[in-house]
């Protein structure tokens, strides 16, 4: 495909006027201000008119198959929420509802222009099988928990994540990837945190997913049982962080906390919007950027968010540490703009992701301008991340392929999905007597 | 108009399926679980498949004509920004800019679900003539100012008023009202505002519109001038609650300054993505809901938002307060949706508008569900609130005029009036060099 006279976000987070952007074997082959010469060889022209075209973006903190839960408990205090709704709810979910349920994460992914998630859940086979099906890229894992000590490294999650390795690590040149994971601290023995470990390390071509400090009773709980040692401390003394690692949440960070994490690479996975509305907190994120953590944006599951709209997550983001902060100027629209994108890439180990670039994977997002919140245009990226509207996006493409286009996802069957995903729900309810 | 076999929110804020709404002559005349016997005389029957009905949005605080400097200026400490950029671009307006960039600001607001606004701004009758023309609903003022006490009553602002009275009070059975306003205590003399006051009283037909306690610096500069006395007790003082009064932002509030908000019926326009992003801070909703106190929801002006979108500000209204305050179940999904309704309507003194209620004015909006974001639907309000998208809107009716649908504004030349915005823009960098 040719995107042509198209105004772009340029990897520097510029705006660029009356671009021209050929996308060949997957990737962004070539970027400039007039069509290229071998201009017929890119096969489709996608006229750039009142278009805007941006990398896509990646979202790296995501329970993508808790879509069939969106909506079900709200406004409820954690522990009852959580007790009384959530983990009965997900202890009758079959591999067929994880499936459906990514999928259709997927399709409203696609439709918000998401192209990446870093994920984290259970039945990692469906999952797996709902990514490949699904169509954007995924780094997922199935998050281990285990309270006894006994039963790792024998453990089902570690055969699974194994098992996963195999049937999904590097699938579609890459587009899927395996991670390890562990849920958190509080629901981790200490011999499965150090197992996992140095397993992970034996295993240089995957990452780490965990959640981390996301409350302050978290916190204060860790430091109860592990002498004084917050969270990050404590899973960095097990040796955890020596696995490149995807710290989501991060809420209630000490200094050494943040020097822990900046030390080792860590990134740290915010999702704004769902901190808000488990009344979690906002992470501090001046002290993470000067700290020079890198920082990535996540919605988190629907159950707590309720969408994928990384739009919205970008917006609140933007917004959220100016209003805590009393910093207006903390959050630029570039820095927006890269946590919702390359700063989620290289959380991912995907390098060539995340920046329109010559030879970058094409990730490819068109938002339609002609909208009247769009209106005037003292600048685009101003507009794009403070004023537009997550279902303004037109075209997804992940890795080459048009996954959704005006209204339509080429390789899924949408209204099966919305059957499927609904036939769950309501077995699921039916046995538990609702 | 009938909507026919359609979900709704009823006025008790309880999700009805399988709906029949029937309107006539500007009013809701219908509501039932079956059609009408004379559902003939309702013309049009629209199909309610995969639709959900709601009353129309009420954004009570807005300067709909700065629609024309969005994102002009961002990032900026608060006093900079206006200084620098914000006042001498508002210095450059002339009248047909207002009108144009109100038309904008309508034409935004209906395609967001918005039927009414409150609104204060400069050159009213350019305004009157943007509100009458782009077909919402509206309280319009202009802020009056004045740093000397020596031009009050005879000052340009108190003229203005009355004129716009004149014109436009009582418009179009009510559409259009015109309101006193005082744009804050810091620009304000005391006679000016005891003046105003009083002159108020003399219009029981007409209400007030004024900014108060927006920032802590603004409050402690109050107190210095005025022996001690918050803004809100020193308006008290002055008597200006003496009319019917929507005071925007109020995110500063002692204990006492909310019992005088509460025992004057005064209602708090609520502007929770502009406190954000002007760094102001969260208002005190927990002490408000406590006391009583009407809160009703606004956008504040395109540039401190930076749209009029009330489903993105009715979200950010529903997780703020969870998260500063710590508690989950602090607005539910029904409160969020009165705030963005009912409670506004309230504000305008429009009783017989904010609610899905039969003889109420038929001020509706249809959101299409067929959305992977909206399903599955455990339960419809907890979507709409927690993960609808504001574009999700397709048909939005003002006093049973249908006002935008699908993607067209039947009354507005929407491209006229982008280009029209687009010249005034122009225009004014160039006298400002820039």
């Amino acid at each position: 495909m040719l995107f042509s006279d198209i105004a772009y976000i340029d990897m520097d987070f510029k705006v660029k006027e009356h671009g021209f952007i050929g996308v060949k074997d997957g990737r962004i082959a070539y970027i400039g201000q007039a069509a290229p010469p071998d201009a017929d060889s890119f096969g489709r022209v996608y006229a750039g008119k009142n278009k805007l075209l941006v990398n896509g973006f990646f979202n790296v903190h995501a329970h993508t198959p808790m879509a069939l839960l969106r909506g079900y408990a709200e406004n409820m205090a954690l522990q009852d929420w959580l007790h009384k709704k959530i983990f009965p709810f997900e202890d009758r979910l079959q591999p067929e509802d994880v499936y459906w349920a990514t999928m259709l994460g997927c399709a409203e992914m696609l439709r918000y222009g998401v192209v990446s998630a870093t994920d984290m859940y259970m039945k990692g086979k469906a999952m797996g099988e709902g990514f490949r099906d699904g169509g954007v890229k995924a780094n997922f894992s199935i998050g281990a928990s285990n309270f006894t000590g006994d039963a790792y490294p024998d453990m089902k999650q570690y055969k699974e994540t194994l098992q996963m390795r195999e049937d999904f690590h590097g699938l579609d040149e890459g587009r899927l990837l395996v991670d390890w994971s562990m849920h958190a601290e509080y629901t981790s023995h200490e011999k499965m945190v150090r197992t996992l470990a140095q397993t992970a390390e034996q295993y240089p071509d995957m990452r780490m997913h965990v959640h981390v400090s996301e409350t302050a009773s978290e916190v204060e709980a860790c430091r109860e049982r592990h002498g004084g040692l917050s969270p990050v401390a404590y899973l960095d003394s097990c040796g955890l962080f020596r696995t490149p690692t995807t710290a989501a949440h991060c809420v209630h960070l000490s200094d050494d906390d943040i020097a822990i994490l900046a030390e080792n690479g860590v990134t740290v996975a915010t999702c704004p919007k769902s901190n808000l509305k488990l009344a979690s907190g906002v992470a501090p994120l001046a002290r993470l950027k000067k700290a020079g953590v890198n920082v990535a944006l996540g919605t988190d599951s629907v159950s707590s968010n309720n969408n994928l709209n990384m739009v919205e997550e970008m917006r609140t983001f933007a917004l959220i540490h100016k209003g805590v902060s009393g910093d207006p100027t903390l959050v630029s629209p570039a820095e927006a703009l890269a946590a919702a994108t390359v700063n989620g890439a290289l959380s991912q180990g995907r390098a060539d992701c995340g920046l329109i670039k010559e030879g970058n994977r094409a990730d490819l997002v068109v938002f339609d301008l002609d909208k009247p919140y769009m209106k005037p245009v003292h600048d685009l990226l101003n507009n794009l991340v403070y004023a537009a509207d997550g279902a303004d996006v037109v075209l997804t493409m992940v890795d080459g392929q048009v996954r959704y286009e005006n209204g339509d996802w080429p390789h899924l069957d949408i209204e099966k999905i919305y059957a499927q995903v609904e036939s769950s729900r309501r077995r699921i309810l039916a046995e538990l007597g609702a």
